[in-house]
């Protein structure tokens, strides 16, 4: 059996940014931490990028992932969206090139197959078979249940890893 | 007289990502350095990003400007450029903050006001005028010149600084 490979999810946002870190051995995955970055609200927007980038880098030295994942970003009708999500997906690539790491953009469809077994499964399905298939008990927010659907999903590709 | 300025002006892509650093003594301007970061295009977008931050983070600890200052978004019709611009944004405002330096951001029509009168400017109108006030003779990049001509716009406007 190969050794155990640590998997970075990441779901990126400025409001709030969630992360999530499981271990794969094989075909067995276990949660090893996880997480959400809420930089205060009262700062002005590049402080809180900078609060995130400051967690992000705390996390990457913390755990050492082998490789992070991040769900390739839904392009939806409103610009300003996708420039506010792009600010915080910026950071989260370049922290993880950066740092040495492959990174993975999966389609949120591919994620939730890989977690649920059906692309169309429901934002409570997928926390469910998250804490199911992590063996966690506890609630966790909703954006680290998120993050670590897509590290379970990164788990099943790293062989289609991007290098940095 | 108070003491000299140093402004920062950044012109953030993926692509080419301009950036210039001007003195202001008053209201007397001068160009201190600019260029133009251009990541290998053969590497992958978060290794290019990680690129442009390496590129950004030497600019300020070589240079040390007191502020930085970018245009505000331009939002065009579409997400997906939206969302790339968003991300080499991200890095942009992160580092700054993430320096210490307070960020300000400029409507592109009050950039081209400060710069040549005019807030419908052309890009060439914008470009001599850049070396004018400047007192550059050599031609320059372009995304080096819109890198200054932020800068020029940001020194009229310290005032109004955003503190990260």
């Amino acid at each position: 059996m190969p050794p155990p490979r640590r998997i970075l999810g990441l779901d990126p946002g400025t409001v709030a940014f969630g992360w999530g870190v499981i271990e794969a051995a094989g075909s067995r995955l276990s949660a090893v931490a996880y997480g959400v970055l809420r930089p205060k609200r009262t700062l002005e927007r590049p402080a809180r990028l900078a609060e995130i980038r400051r967690g992000l880098v705390e996390v990457l030295e913390t755990y050492r992932p082998a490789v992070a994942a991040l769900e390739e970003a839904f392009i939806g009708l409103d610009p300003r969206a996708a420039l506010r999500v792009g600010e915080a997906r910026g950071i989260a690539l370049a922290s993880a090139a950066e740092a040495g790491m492959p990174v993975l953009e999966i389609p949120p469809a591919t994620v939730k197959k890989a977690v649920a077994g059906n692309g169309r499964a429901s934002k409570e399905q997928i926390a469910r078979m998250v804490r199911a298939l992590l063996n966690v008990r506890d609630e966790m927010p909703e954006d680290a249940s998120d993050a670590l659907s897509v590290a379970i999903a990164g788990s099943s590709r790293m062989d289609f890893v991007t290098r940095p």
